[in-house]
Protein backbone atom coordinates (compact mmCIF):
# COMPACT_ATOMS: atom_id res chain seq x y z
CA UNK A 1 0.00 0.00 0.00
CA UNK A 2 1.25 3.61 -0.83
CA UNK A 3 2.26 5.70 1.82
CA UNK A 4 -0.29 8.36 3.69
CA UNK A 5 0.97 11.29 4.48
CA UNK A 6 -1.20 12.88 7.37
CA UNK A 7 -1.23 15.87 9.57
CA UNK A 8 -2.85 15.39 13.36
CA UNK A 9 -3.53 17.53 16.41
CA UNK A 10 -2.87 15.62 19.78
CA UNK A 11 -4.89 15.84 23.50
CA UNK A 12 -2.58 18.50 24.11
CA UNK A 13 -3.42 21.06 20.69
CA UNK A 14 -0.01 20.58 19.01
CA UNK A 15 -0.26 19.89 15.35
CA UNK A 16 2.12 17.32 13.54
CA UNK A 17 2.57 15.95 10.27
CA UNK A 18 3.04 12.09 9.92
CA UNK A 19 3.37 8.78 8.06
CA UNK A 20 -0.23 7.28 8.61
CA UNK A 21 1.05 2.90 9.90
CA UNK A 22 -1.21 0.39 8.92
CA UNK A 23 -2.03 -0.38 12.67
CA UNK A 24 -3.11 3.06 12.37
CA UNK A 25 -0.04 4.57 14.96
CA UNK A 26 1.30 7.61 13.51
CA UNK A 27 5.23 8.51 13.14
CA UNK A 28 5.77 12.17 13.27
CA UNK A 29 7.74 14.06 10.75
CA UNK A 30 10.04 17.02 11.62
CA UNK A 31 8.10 19.22 9.15
CA UNK A 32 5.56 19.01 6.11
CA UNK A 33 6.63 16.37 3.76
CA UNK A 34 6.85 18.62 1.23
CA UNK A 35 9.22 20.75 2.78
CA UNK A 36 11.89 17.95 3.42
CA UNK A 37 10.53 16.84 6.80
CA UNK A 38 12.19 13.03 7.98
CA UNK A 39 10.30 10.89 10.25
CA UNK A 40 11.20 11.44 13.78
CA UNK A 41 11.17 8.87 17.15
CA UNK A 42 8.25 10.02 18.04
CA UNK A 43 4.91 7.71 17.12
CA UNK A 44 1.58 8.51 18.10
CA UNK A 45 -0.43 5.77 19.42
CA UNK A 46 -4.24 4.88 17.40
CA UNK A 47 -6.12 6.70 20.61
CA UNK A 48 -4.18 9.91 20.69
CA UNK A 49 -4.77 12.10 18.18
CA UNK A 50 -7.14 13.36 15.51
CA UNK A 51 -6.92 13.26 11.97
CA UNK A 52 -6.86 17.06 10.49
CA UNK A 53 -7.10 17.93 6.56
CA UNK A 54 -3.88 17.39 5.29
CA UNK A 55 -2.31 20.60 4.33
CA UNK A 56 -3.24 23.96 5.63
CA UNK A 57 -2.78 25.90 2.72
CA UNK A 58 -2.11 29.68 1.58
CA UNK A 59 -4.79 29.29 -0.96
CA UNK A 60 -7.24 26.81 -2.10
CA UNK A 61 -7.81 27.01 -6.12
CA UNK A 62 -10.10 25.45 -7.56
CA UNK A 63 -11.22 24.86 -11.43
CA UNK A 64 -14.90 24.67 -12.84
CA UNK A 65 -16.31 22.55 -15.47
CA UNK A 66 -13.35 20.43 -16.21
CA UNK A 67 -15.96 17.28 -16.75
CA UNK A 68 -17.74 17.63 -19.97
CA UNK A 69 -20.63 15.64 -18.64
CA UNK A 70 -20.47 17.79 -15.67
CA UNK A 71 -20.35 21.11 -17.61
CA UNK A 72 -23.36 19.44 -19.81
CA UNK A 73 -25.64 19.06 -17.15
CA UNK A 74 -24.83 22.82 -15.81
CA UNK A 75 -25.90 23.97 -18.77
CA UNK A 76 -22.75 25.63 -19.75
CA UNK A 77 -20.31 24.68 -22.83
CA UNK A 78 -16.88 23.12 -21.41
CA UNK A 79 -14.02 26.63 -21.16
CA UNK A 80 -11.25 26.68 -23.77
CA UNK A 81 -9.21 27.01 -20.45
CA UNK A 82 -9.53 26.41 -17.21
CA UNK A 83 -12.42 28.22 -15.03
CA UNK A 84 -10.70 29.26 -11.84
CA UNK A 85 -11.96 30.27 -8.49
CA UNK A 86 -10.60 30.23 -4.97
CA UNK A 87 -12.18 29.00 -1.70
CA UNK A 88 -11.12 30.35 1.16
CA UNK A 89 -8.78 28.40 3.62
CA UNK A 90 -11.75 28.35 6.35
CA UNK A 91 -13.40 26.14 4.10
CA UNK A 92 -11.33 22.71 5.13
CA UNK A 93 -12.05 20.18 7.53
CA UNK A 94 -10.75 16.92 7.83
CA UNK A 95 -12.99 13.53 7.49
CA UNK A 96 -15.93 12.92 10.03
CA UNK A 97 -15.54 16.25 10.70
CA UNK A 98 -19.83 18.13 9.50
CA UNK A 99 -20.46 20.07 6.87
CA UNK A 100 -22.35 22.56 8.64
CA UNK A 101 -26.18 23.34 6.56
CA UNK A 102 -26.04 27.03 5.83
CA UNK A 103 -28.78 29.07 6.96
CA UNK A 104 -28.75 31.37 3.91
CA UNK A 105 -29.16 28.60 1.73
CA UNK A 106 -31.84 25.77 0.51
CA UNK A 107 -29.95 23.63 -1.31
CA UNK A 108 -25.98 22.39 -0.62
CA UNK A 109 -24.69 20.04 -3.04
CA UNK A 110 -21.78 17.48 -2.95
CA UNK A 111 -18.92 17.41 -5.82
CA UNK A 112 -16.35 15.14 -5.39
CA UNK A 113 -13.09 15.77 -6.58
CA UNK A 114 -9.11 15.08 -7.07
CA UNK A 115 -6.94 17.55 -4.61
CA UNK A 116 -3.59 18.36 -5.93
CA UNK A 117 -1.32 19.41 -3.33
CA UNK A 118 1.80 21.74 -4.19
CA UNK A 119 5.18 20.82 -3.05
CA UNK A 120 7.64 23.81 -4.24
CA UNK A 121 7.38 27.50 -5.05
CA UNK A 122 6.02 27.75 -8.19
CA UNK A 123 5.68 30.66 -11.15
CA UNK A 124 5.41 29.88 -15.27
CA UNK A 125 6.33 26.15 -15.24
CA UNK A 126 5.22 24.44 -18.57
CA UNK A 127 3.05 21.33 -19.04
CA UNK A 128 6.54 19.20 -18.89
CA UNK A 129 7.17 21.15 -15.32
CA UNK A 130 4.19 20.38 -13.63
CA UNK A 131 4.54 17.23 -12.76
CA UNK A 132 7.22 17.54 -10.68
CA UNK A 133 5.70 20.31 -8.37
CA UNK A 134 3.09 18.31 -7.55
CA UNK A 135 3.61 16.49 -4.58
CA UNK A 136 1.13 14.21 -4.08
CA UNK A 137 -3.17 13.69 -4.25
CA UNK A 138 -5.75 13.60 -2.04
CA UNK A 139 -9.59 13.46 -1.99
CA UNK A 140 -11.86 16.69 -1.53
CA UNK A 141 -15.18 17.08 -1.58
CA UNK A 142 -16.00 21.02 -3.17
CA UNK A 143 -19.41 21.58 -1.17
CA UNK A 144 -21.42 23.93 -2.93
CA UNK A 145 -24.35 26.10 -1.92
CA UNK A 146 -26.28 26.12 -5.38
CA UNK A 147 -28.89 28.44 -4.81
CA UNK A 148 -26.55 30.92 -4.09
CA UNK A 149 -23.84 30.35 -6.34
CA UNK A 150 -26.72 30.79 -8.93
CA UNK A 151 -28.15 34.45 -7.24
CA UNK A 152 -24.70 35.64 -6.68
CA UNK A 153 -22.60 34.85 -10.49
CA UNK A 154 -19.83 35.21 -8.32
CA UNK A 155 -19.21 31.74 -6.45
CA UNK A 156 -17.07 33.05 -3.60
CA UNK A 157 -19.98 32.89 -1.22
CA UNK A 158 -21.56 29.70 -2.43
CA UNK A 159 -18.80 28.12 -2.23
CA UNK A 160 -17.07 30.04 0.83
CA UNK A 161 -18.84 28.69 4.14
CA UNK A 162 -16.85 27.40 6.65
CA UNK A 163 -17.03 23.75 6.13
CA UNK A 164 -17.16 23.18 2.67
CA UNK A 165 -14.49 22.16 2.02
CA UNK A 166 -13.89 18.16 3.55
CA UNK A 167 -10.40 17.16 2.22
CA UNK A 168 -8.49 14.17 2.72
CA UNK A 169 -7.99 11.79 4.88
CA UNK A 170 -4.56 11.72 3.82
CA UNK A 171 -2.00 12.39 0.92
CA UNK A 172 -0.65 10.02 -1.34
CA UNK A 173 2.93 10.44 -3.89
CA UNK A 174 1.20 8.58 -6.77
CA UNK A 175 -1.86 8.09 -8.71
CA UNK A 176 -2.92 5.90 -11.83
CA UNK A 177 -3.90 8.47 -14.76
CA UNK A 178 -7.49 6.54 -14.82
CA UNK A 179 -8.11 5.95 -11.28
CA UNK A 180 -12.10 6.19 -10.92
CA UNK A 181 -13.39 8.33 -8.62
CA UNK A 182 -16.93 7.97 -7.25
CA UNK A 183 -19.59 9.61 -4.79
CA UNK A 184 -22.16 8.05 -2.31
CA UNK A 185 -24.72 9.16 0.02
CA UNK A 186 -25.95 6.69 2.61
CA UNK A 187 -25.75 3.65 2.50
CA UNK A 188 -27.01 3.62 -1.63
CA UNK A 189 -24.79 1.07 -3.90
CA UNK A 190 -25.28 3.47 -6.90
CA UNK A 191 -22.37 5.93 -7.41
CA UNK A 192 -23.95 9.56 -7.55
CA UNK A 193 -21.12 10.11 -9.49
CA UNK A 194 -18.32 8.06 -11.42
CA UNK A 195 -15.77 8.76 -13.54
CA UNK A 196 -12.17 7.89 -14.58
CA UNK A 197 -9.73 11.11 -13.73
CA UNK A 198 -8.75 10.70 -17.52
CA UNK A 199 -12.31 12.38 -18.39
CA UNK A 200 -10.62 15.62 -17.19
CA UNK A 201 -10.64 18.50 -19.67
CA UNK A 202 -7.29 19.86 -18.53
CA UNK A 203 -5.45 17.52 -16.71
CA UNK A 204 -3.38 17.87 -13.32
CA UNK A 205 -0.23 19.24 -15.13
CA UNK A 206 -2.38 21.59 -17.58
CA UNK A 207 -4.02 23.33 -14.09
CA UNK A 208 -0.89 23.29 -12.47
CA UNK A 209 1.26 25.09 -15.40
CA UNK A 210 -1.97 27.83 -16.66
CA UNK A 211 -2.33 28.78 -12.67
CA UNK A 212 1.23 29.23 -12.35
CA UNK A 213 1.38 31.89 -15.44
CA UNK A 214 -0.78 34.06 -13.00
CA UNK A 215 -0.46 33.19 -9.53
CA UNK A 216 2.72 32.43 -7.34
CA UNK A 217 1.56 28.47 -5.96
CA UNK A 218 3.48 28.15 -2.64
CA UNK A 219 4.16 24.89 -1.00
CA UNK A 220 1.38 23.03 0.40
CA UNK A 221 -1.37 25.20 -1.68
CA UNK A 222 -4.18 22.57 -2.78
CA UNK A 223 -5.82 22.55 -6.05
CA UNK A 224 -9.29 21.12 -6.57
CA UNK A 225 -9.59 19.54 -10.24
CA UNK A 226 -13.26 19.69 -11.07
CA UNK A 227 -16.13 17.67 -10.60
CA UNK A 228 -17.52 15.05 -12.35
CA UNK A 229 -21.34 14.46 -13.64
CA UNK A 230 -24.00 13.35 -10.97
CA UNK A 231 -23.29 16.39 -8.47
CA UNK A 232 -26.72 16.72 -6.33
CA UNK A 233 -28.13 18.03 -3.03
CA UNK A 234 -27.62 17.03 0.17
CA UNK A 235 -29.88 17.18 3.31
CA UNK A 236 -29.29 17.45 7.31
CA UNK A 237 -28.52 14.00 8.53
CA UNK A 238 -26.83 12.76 5.14
CA UNK A 239 -23.34 10.80 4.92
CA UNK A 240 -21.56 11.63 1.81
CA UNK A 241 -18.42 9.74 0.61
CA UNK A 242 -15.92 10.57 -2.06
CA UNK A 243 -13.79 7.16 -3.15
CA UNK A 244 -10.74 7.21 -5.21
CA UNK A 245 -8.89 4.56 -6.22
CA UNK A 246 -5.70 3.85 -4.49
CA UNK A 247 -6.76 6.95 -2.41
CA UNK A 248 -9.10 6.10 0.01
CA UNK A 249 -12.59 7.11 0.94
CA UNK A 250 -13.64 10.85 2.41
CA UNK A 251 -16.69 10.20 4.58
CA UNK A 252 -18.17 13.72 5.81
CA UNK A 253 -22.09 14.59 7.40
CA UNK A 254 -23.94 17.36 7.29
CA UNK A 255 -25.36 18.81 10.25
CA UNK A 256 -27.82 21.81 10.79
CA UNK A 257 -27.02 25.03 12.00
CA UNK A 258 -28.80 28.08 12.60
CA UNK A 259 -25.31 29.99 12.85
CA UNK A 260 -22.48 28.10 12.02
CA UNK A 261 -19.08 27.92 14.55
CA UNK A 262 -16.37 29.56 14.17
CA UNK A 263 -13.83 27.23 12.72
CA UNK A 264 -10.00 28.30 13.56
CA UNK A 265 -7.61 26.14 11.60
CA UNK A 266 -5.12 25.47 14.10
CA UNK A 267 -7.26 24.44 16.82
CA UNK A 268 -10.75 23.79 15.40
CA UNK A 269 -13.64 24.46 18.05
CA UNK A 270 -15.88 22.28 15.99
CA UNK A 271 -17.83 20.62 17.45
CA UNK A 272 -17.55 16.83 16.77
CA UNK B 1 -0.78 62.27 13.63
CA UNK B 2 -1.99 59.16 14.27
CA UNK B 3 -0.28 56.25 15.22
CA UNK B 4 1.11 54.25 12.01
CA UNK B 5 1.31 50.41 12.11
CA UNK B 6 3.58 49.32 9.47
CA UNK B 7 5.64 45.32 8.67
CA UNK B 8 9.24 45.73 7.75
CA UNK B 9 11.98 43.83 6.27
CA UNK B 10 15.47 44.81 7.65
CA UNK B 11 18.85 43.66 4.80
CA UNK B 12 18.81 40.22 6.56
CA UNK B 13 15.91 39.47 5.43
CA UNK B 14 13.86 39.38 8.85
CA UNK B 15 10.41 40.44 9.11
CA UNK B 16 9.02 42.98 11.91
CA UNK B 17 5.79 45.24 13.01
CA UNK B 18 6.01 48.09 14.00
CA UNK B 19 5.69 51.64 14.78
CA UNK B 20 6.76 53.99 12.09
CA UNK B 21 7.86 57.47 13.32
CA UNK B 22 7.93 60.73 11.78
CA UNK B 23 11.57 60.63 11.24
CA UNK B 24 11.08 57.54 9.71
CA UNK B 25 12.93 55.37 11.95
CA UNK B 26 10.52 51.86 12.86
CA UNK B 27 10.04 51.20 16.69
CA UNK B 28 9.40 46.72 16.27
CA UNK B 29 6.66 45.17 18.60
CA UNK B 30 7.11 41.78 19.35
CA UNK B 31 3.67 40.68 17.73
CA UNK B 32 0.94 41.67 15.37
CA UNK B 33 -0.24 44.74 16.93
CA UNK B 34 -3.62 42.94 16.50
CA UNK B 35 -2.35 40.15 18.51
CA UNK B 36 -1.13 42.61 21.46
CA UNK B 37 2.18 43.39 19.73
CA UNK B 38 3.94 45.39 22.53
CA UNK B 39 7.12 47.93 21.77
CA UNK B 40 10.50 46.82 22.41
CA UNK B 41 14.15 48.00 22.78
CA UNK B 42 14.70 47.27 19.19
CA UNK B 43 14.59 50.89 16.79
CA UNK B 44 15.55 50.07 13.12
CA UNK B 45 16.76 53.75 11.21
CA UNK B 46 15.02 55.15 8.52
CA UNK B 47 18.00 53.62 6.12
CA UNK B 48 18.02 49.49 7.56
CA UNK B 49 14.52 48.40 6.55
CA UNK B 50 12.21 48.20 3.46
CA UNK B 51 8.33 48.52 3.69
CA UNK B 52 6.20 45.53 3.48
CA UNK B 53 2.66 45.25 2.75
CA UNK B 54 1.09 46.11 6.38
CA UNK B 55 -0.43 42.62 7.28
CA UNK B 56 0.36 39.15 6.36
CA UNK B 57 -3.24 37.96 5.97
CA UNK B 58 -4.90 33.94 5.51
CA UNK B 59 -7.59 35.75 3.41
CA UNK B 60 -8.45 38.99 0.98
CA UNK B 61 -12.17 39.39 0.86
CA UNK B 62 -13.41 42.24 -1.22
CA UNK B 63 -16.77 43.73 -2.09
CA UNK B 64 -17.67 44.52 -5.68
CA UNK B 65 -20.25 47.05 -7.00
CA UNK B 66 -20.09 48.60 -3.47
CA UNK B 67 -21.09 52.58 -4.82
CA UNK B 68 -23.64 53.33 -6.61
CA UNK B 69 -21.68 55.42 -9.19
CA UNK B 70 -19.46 52.46 -9.94
CA UNK B 71 -22.60 49.75 -10.26
CA UNK B 72 -23.58 52.29 -12.97
CA UNK B 73 -21.20 52.77 -14.76
CA UNK B 74 -19.82 48.78 -14.85
CA UNK B 75 -23.58 49.06 -16.24
CA UNK B 76 -25.15 46.83 -13.46
CA UNK B 77 -27.66 47.39 -10.44
CA UNK B 78 -26.38 48.06 -6.76
CA UNK B 79 -26.67 44.47 -5.93
CA UNK B 80 -29.08 44.01 -2.56
CA UNK B 81 -26.20 42.32 -0.59
CA UNK B 82 -22.65 42.16 -0.72
CA UNK B 83 -21.24 40.31 -3.87
CA UNK B 84 -17.88 39.20 -2.33
CA UNK B 85 -14.71 37.77 -4.18
CA UNK B 86 -11.36 36.85 -3.24
CA UNK B 87 -7.85 37.49 -4.17
CA UNK B 88 -5.05 35.19 -3.51
CA UNK B 89 -2.76 36.80 -0.84
CA UNK B 90 -0.06 36.31 -3.74
CA UNK B 91 -1.59 39.13 -4.98
CA UNK B 92 -0.03 41.93 -2.20
CA UNK B 93 2.77 44.08 -2.73
CA UNK B 94 4.31 47.36 -1.09
CA UNK B 95 4.15 50.60 -1.47
CA UNK B 96 6.87 51.57 -4.65
CA UNK B 97 6.61 47.63 -5.97
CA UNK B 98 5.77 47.60 -9.26
CA UNK B 99 2.68 46.33 -10.62
CA UNK B 100 3.56 43.34 -13.02
CA UNK B 101 1.49 43.97 -16.84
CA UNK B 102 0.53 39.96 -17.33
CA UNK B 103 1.13 39.27 -20.81
CA UNK B 104 -2.59 37.67 -21.05
CA UNK B 105 -4.18 41.20 -20.76
CA UNK B 106 -4.71 43.99 -22.53
CA UNK B 107 -6.86 46.29 -20.39
CA UNK B 108 -5.49 46.46 -16.68
CA UNK B 109 -7.78 48.92 -14.64
CA UNK B 110 -6.65 50.68 -11.11
CA UNK B 111 -9.51 50.84 -8.10
CA UNK B 112 -8.79 52.55 -5.59
CA UNK B 113 -10.38 51.67 -2.38
CA UNK B 114 -10.35 50.94 1.69
CA UNK B 115 -9.05 48.34 3.39
CA UNK B 116 -10.13 46.76 6.63
CA UNK B 117 -7.96 44.75 8.86
CA UNK B 118 -9.45 42.25 11.27
CA UNK B 119 -8.43 42.44 14.44
CA UNK B 120 -9.72 39.10 16.21
CA UNK B 121 -11.08 35.75 14.88
CA UNK B 122 -15.10 36.70 14.00
CA UNK B 123 -17.98 34.73 12.70
CA UNK B 124 -21.77 35.46 12.69
CA UNK B 125 -21.27 39.05 14.67
CA UNK B 126 -23.70 42.11 14.23
CA UNK B 127 -23.91 45.35 12.62
CA UNK B 128 -22.83 46.67 16.14
CA UNK B 129 -20.01 44.20 16.94
CA UNK B 130 -18.43 44.23 14.00
CA UNK B 131 -16.47 48.23 14.57
CA UNK B 132 -14.56 46.88 17.34
CA UNK B 133 -13.13 43.51 14.79
CA UNK B 134 -11.93 45.86 12.81
CA UNK B 135 -8.39 46.82 13.87
CA UNK B 136 -7.55 49.43 11.32
CA UNK B 137 -7.25 50.53 7.86
CA UNK B 138 -5.36 51.11 5.30
CA UNK B 139 -5.45 51.72 1.72
CA UNK B 140 -5.41 49.35 -1.45
CA UNK B 141 -5.36 49.39 -5.04
CA UNK B 142 -7.58 45.82 -6.39
CA UNK B 143 -5.37 45.72 -9.56
CA UNK B 144 -7.83 44.52 -12.18
CA UNK B 145 -7.69 43.12 -16.15
CA UNK B 146 -10.65 43.58 -16.91
CA UNK B 147 -10.62 42.18 -20.46
CA UNK B 148 -10.15 39.40 -18.80
CA UNK B 149 -12.47 39.61 -15.68
CA UNK B 150 -14.88 40.04 -18.60
CA UNK B 151 -14.22 37.04 -20.71
CA UNK B 152 -14.03 34.31 -17.07
CA UNK B 153 -17.18 35.45 -15.71
CA UNK B 154 -15.23 34.58 -12.70
CA UNK B 155 -13.32 37.37 -11.73
CA UNK B 156 -10.78 35.10 -10.15
CA UNK B 157 -7.95 35.10 -12.93
CA UNK B 158 -8.73 39.17 -13.65
CA UNK B 159 -8.00 40.12 -10.07
CA UNK B 160 -5.43 37.44 -9.29
CA UNK B 161 -2.19 37.97 -10.33
CA UNK B 162 0.91 38.43 -9.04
CA UNK B 163 1.47 42.18 -7.76
CA UNK B 164 -2.60 43.20 -8.15
CA UNK B 165 -2.85 43.86 -4.41
CA UNK B 166 -0.77 46.89 -3.57
CA UNK B 167 -1.55 47.41 0.13
CA UNK B 168 -0.19 50.04 2.64
CA UNK B 169 2.04 51.93 3.27
CA UNK B 170 0.71 52.04 6.64
CA UNK B 171 -2.35 51.00 9.05
CA UNK B 172 -4.01 53.25 11.42
CA UNK B 173 -6.42 52.68 14.07
CA UNK B 174 -9.42 55.30 13.10
CA UNK B 175 -10.60 56.97 9.99
CA UNK B 176 -13.39 59.56 9.63
CA UNK B 177 -16.62 58.08 7.60
CA UNK B 178 -16.44 60.90 5.40
CA UNK B 179 -13.12 60.82 4.14
CA UNK B 180 -12.03 61.75 0.98
CA UNK B 181 -10.77 58.76 -1.15
CA UNK B 182 -8.89 59.91 -4.55
CA UNK B 183 -7.16 58.26 -7.13
CA UNK B 184 -4.52 59.82 -9.63
CA UNK B 185 -2.19 58.51 -12.23
CA UNK B 186 1.08 60.46 -12.94
CA UNK B 187 1.35 64.31 -12.59
CA UNK B 188 -2.29 64.71 -13.35
CA UNK B 189 -4.00 66.98 -11.08
CA UNK B 190 -7.48 65.92 -11.79
CA UNK B 191 -8.43 62.81 -9.95
CA UNK B 192 -9.12 60.15 -11.76
CA UNK B 193 -11.73 58.70 -8.61
CA UNK B 194 -12.91 61.13 -6.19
CA UNK B 195 -16.00 59.98 -3.89
CA UNK B 196 -16.45 59.73 0.03
CA UNK B 197 -16.14 56.92 2.09
CA UNK B 198 -19.52 57.47 3.42
CA UNK B 199 -20.58 56.67 -0.15
CA UNK B 200 -20.38 53.59 0.04
CA UNK B 201 -23.37 51.21 -0.59
CA UNK B 202 -22.27 48.74 2.53
CA UNK B 203 -20.58 50.24 5.53
CA UNK B 204 -17.15 48.15 7.07
CA UNK B 205 -19.35 47.03 9.74
CA UNK B 206 -22.13 45.80 7.80
CA UNK B 207 -19.99 44.59 5.38
CA UNK B 208 -17.78 42.75 7.94
CA UNK B 209 -20.78 41.55 9.77
CA UNK B 210 -22.44 40.16 6.06
CA UNK B 211 -19.00 38.48 5.71
CA UNK B 212 -18.67 36.85 9.36
CA UNK B 213 -22.39 35.16 8.31
CA UNK B 214 -20.47 32.70 5.80
CA UNK B 215 -16.77 32.25 6.96
CA UNK B 216 -14.55 32.96 10.14
CA UNK B 217 -12.60 36.23 9.73
CA UNK B 218 -8.97 35.63 11.19
CA UNK B 219 -6.79 38.47 12.41
CA UNK B 220 -4.57 40.03 9.90
CA UNK B 221 -7.69 39.19 7.69
CA UNK B 222 -8.16 41.85 5.10
CA UNK B 223 -11.10 43.08 3.49
CA UNK B 224 -11.55 45.32 0.48
CA UNK B 225 -14.79 47.66 0.58
CA UNK B 226 -14.99 48.14 -2.96
CA UNK B 227 -14.27 51.19 -5.63
CA UNK B 228 -15.63 54.34 -6.74
CA UNK B 229 -17.08 55.45 -10.21
CA UNK B 230 -13.58 56.56 -12.61
CA UNK B 231 -12.15 53.13 -12.68
CA UNK B 232 -10.09 52.82 -15.85
CA UNK B 233 -6.92 51.89 -17.24
CA UNK B 234 -3.15 51.74 -16.76
CA UNK B 235 -0.28 51.58 -18.85
CA UNK B 236 3.35 50.53 -18.77
CA UNK B 237 5.52 52.98 -17.03
CA UNK B 238 2.59 54.95 -15.70
CA UNK B 239 2.73 55.72 -11.58
CA UNK B 240 -0.90 55.34 -9.67
CA UNK B 241 -1.50 56.79 -6.49
CA UNK B 242 -4.29 56.31 -4.14
CA UNK B 243 -5.00 58.59 -1.10
CA UNK B 244 -7.06 58.59 1.32
CA UNK B 245 -7.56 61.49 3.78
CA UNK B 246 -6.16 60.51 7.56
CA UNK B 247 -4.27 57.51 6.39
CA UNK B 248 -1.78 58.95 3.54
CA UNK B 249 -0.50 57.78 -0.07
CA UNK B 250 0.08 54.39 -1.89
CA UNK B 251 1.64 54.38 -4.72
CA UNK B 252 3.06 52.02 -7.53
CA UNK B 253 4.05 52.26 -10.96
CA UNK B 254 3.43 49.75 -14.09
CA UNK B 255 6.24 47.78 -15.32
CA UNK B 256 5.93 45.15 -18.55
CA UNK B 257 7.21 41.32 -17.71
CA UNK B 258 6.42 38.88 -20.59
CA UNK B 259 6.73 36.27 -17.44
CA UNK B 260 5.90 37.77 -14.06
CA UNK B 261 8.39 36.78 -11.81
CA UNK B 262 7.79 34.33 -8.41
CA UNK B 263 6.10 36.13 -5.60
CA UNK B 264 7.40 34.47 -2.28
CA UNK B 265 5.30 37.02 0.58
CA UNK B 266 8.23 36.85 3.24
CA UNK B 267 11.05 37.23 1.27
CA UNK B 268 9.78 38.73 -2.30
CA UNK B 269 12.03 38.25 -4.84
CA UNK B 270 10.51 40.98 -7.49
CA UNK B 271 13.20 43.30 -8.63
CA UNK B 272 12.84 46.50 -7.56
Amino acid sequence: MAQRYVRVKNYQGQTYYGLLQLNRTVVVLDAPPWLGGKPTDIILTADSYQLLFPSNPSKIIAVGKNYSDHAAEMGTPVPDEPLLFLKPPTTLIAEHQPIYYPYQSERVDYEGELALIIGQETKNCSINQARQKIWGYTIANDVTARDLQKKDGQWTRGKGFDSFCPLGPWIVREINADAKITTFINQETQPRQSALLSDMVFSPEEIVSYISQIMTLLPGDIILTGTPEGVGPMEIGDRVRVEIEGIGILENHVVAYAQTPSINQENPTLPK
